[in-house]
């Protein structure tokens, strides 16, 4: 182990954490230290904009250009270097459709599912998401994730006890609510709260009233209080509710924002925290996202714990590591 | 009375529908007849895109011409005909601010409250909102509507027994659910469905899965079906599970719209619904939106009495009538 030195360690591995709206890649050496991080602005979304949907291979020379575009440097100092990547890069829309693992799935069988795209430059595996299958009987809906089951593999090698049972919260534009047991994924929920509260605040009516956003944590209690009450009377009342506030000279235009963010998670919070009956909770993200989570699950009594968003590279080396993506000298040098 | 000559129905009032984002406009002869109607495209926010919106001047000077351009020729032929103008023309983002009424607000107030603009072409009236104060001492948000006022005039025009207690529900953008009893209204609440509805299969994820979309009303019972389960999990992942429908190849993507719509709908029906309680609502507005909702209050044991868009005409003669902008002798001839 050379803590302190990290020049001394040897480059094993790029990691890729690729969203729907972000990316995120790394450079890992020996036991998965971070060497190097790269966060080019954009994900998916902005890349797709100029691809034809409809051409798989137009598509594959897309994701190997920004591929090479971001790690490209890595690849040139480090000839033949692995890569593994989570995220919606492994979608149907993405590089190559890395598939799925029907839940309840063991955490440890992600790594013997890779999807493997080769390169000149060296191999990138991509990791499987998780579904929850449609009930097509009673028309229930499933679900589906790409990256959040990287992130938690990561959330597991970072907290105690990673075999009892935990739920884990993933803030974000999607929300994922998950629930593990025996480092085995049981269920988990989608809440698209985070998009919800881009669309009312970027585009809707609100957007017109709350001018010259101002963080205002006083106004986001207010929000999450409203959202909590018994009086509560569904989202699309309460959102429009605010304008009222501002209208009557209660709320600050430009704390409209983080009053709207307290309506929508406590919206959140109210229908999930009762399916996923917990005390404690582990979130894992954006470190302002999960302070906002922690507020609002503060006031229903749960106790929380963060985990940082470099869960994600924790994850990808310990499925690098069990898959053999990696030697295993490097994964316990 | 000619009501088959209409012909010889002297032009007496320009009434008119401004909205946030459409117009309508009608020529109304005498006991309030429909001569003709204009509905040009766009409303207030196409408007108030190019205005600078600290410029009440500047602002008023657009209203004017956009006024002129919709209903200039009718002023030509008929010099002095009086306008009377309902919505959010008369907003403090609008022509000019006509100030609200805190409800319970006895509806035949209206006509003594209108706020007059003069124009060398003839005088144009605006009629004045609604609105519930929102309650300072305990943060509960109050609510505001604009135009709903004048339909509801004219919707107690058009039923039975108007003095009796009525709920009346006016779908669109912003859906008004309003308690009337006595032709007062008690209270009412804002529903932003239609905006949200918009928002997500306009500009968010699912407005990439949402394609070619196609008039599907059985994926839209079963989007009211998903809303009203007691399943139900909240309208951030009910939204969310329309796409793994999608994904598992339960619903096509040109019908998940139609399956929006109805979870959507099912939500604020779910919510609104206990607060209003009734056995029987009366729909006003547009055909589609109220089939959409009679169909969803049917699902609750709820009968519905649809009463058309052209309300609002007959509620701006009625006050034009009641405040004197038309003579007597039209009101009756």
């Amino acid at each position: 182990m050379t803590p302190d030195r990290p020049g001394l360690s040897m480059p094993r591995l790029i990691a890729l954490d690729w969203g729907t709206t972000s990316m995120r890649s790394w450079l890992l050496g020996d036991e998965g230290r971070i060497l190097e991080t790269r966060e080019p602005a954009g994900g998916l979304l902005d890349m797709a904009a100029g691809i034809d949907a409809a051409d798989p291979a137009a598509r594959a020379r897309a994701y190997e250009a920004a591929y090479l575009d971001v790690c490209g440097g890595w690849l040139r100092d480090h000839p033949g270097l692995p890569a593994l990547a989570c995220g919606m890069v492994g979608s149907a829309q993405g590089w190559c459709e890395a598939g799925y693992l029907t839940v309840p799935a063991r955490l440890d069988s992600t790594a013997r599912s890779l999807t493997e795209i080769t390169l000149a430059a060296g191999a990138v595996h991509l990791v499987p998401g998780l579904r929850v299958a449609s009930d097509a009987r009673h028309d229930i809906p499933g679900d589906v994730l790409r990256g959040e089951e990287t992130q938690v593999i990561g959330v597991l090698e970072l907290i105690a006890r990673p075999d009892a049972e935990h739920i884990v919260v993933l803030p974000g534009t999607h929300t994922k609510w998950m629930r593990i047991e025996d480092r085995t994924v049981r269920s988990f929920t989608t809440a698209m709260s985070g998009e919800l509260y881009g669309l009312v605040t970027g585009h809707g009516l609100l957007s017109h009233t709350a001018t010259d956003p101002r963080r205002d944590d006083a106004a986001f209690t207010r929000g999450l209080t409203a959202g909590f009450s018994p009086r509560e009377r569904g989202l699309a009342t309460a959102l429009f509710g605010a304008r009222a506030l501002v209208l009557d000279g209660l709320l600050a235009p430009s704390s409209l924002a983080d009053y709207l963010s307290g309506v929508v998670l406590a919206d959140e919070v109210r229908h999930l925290l009762p399916q996923y009956r917990a005390e404690r909770i582990v979130l894992c993200g954006n470190a302002d996202l999960c302070r906002r989570y922690a507020a609002a699950l503060r006031m229903r009594g749960v106790v929380t714990e963060v985990v940082g968003e470099d869960a994600a590279a924790a994850g990808l080396w310990s499925i690098a590591v069990a898959a053999g993506v990696v030697a295993a000298e490097a994964a316990s040098r």
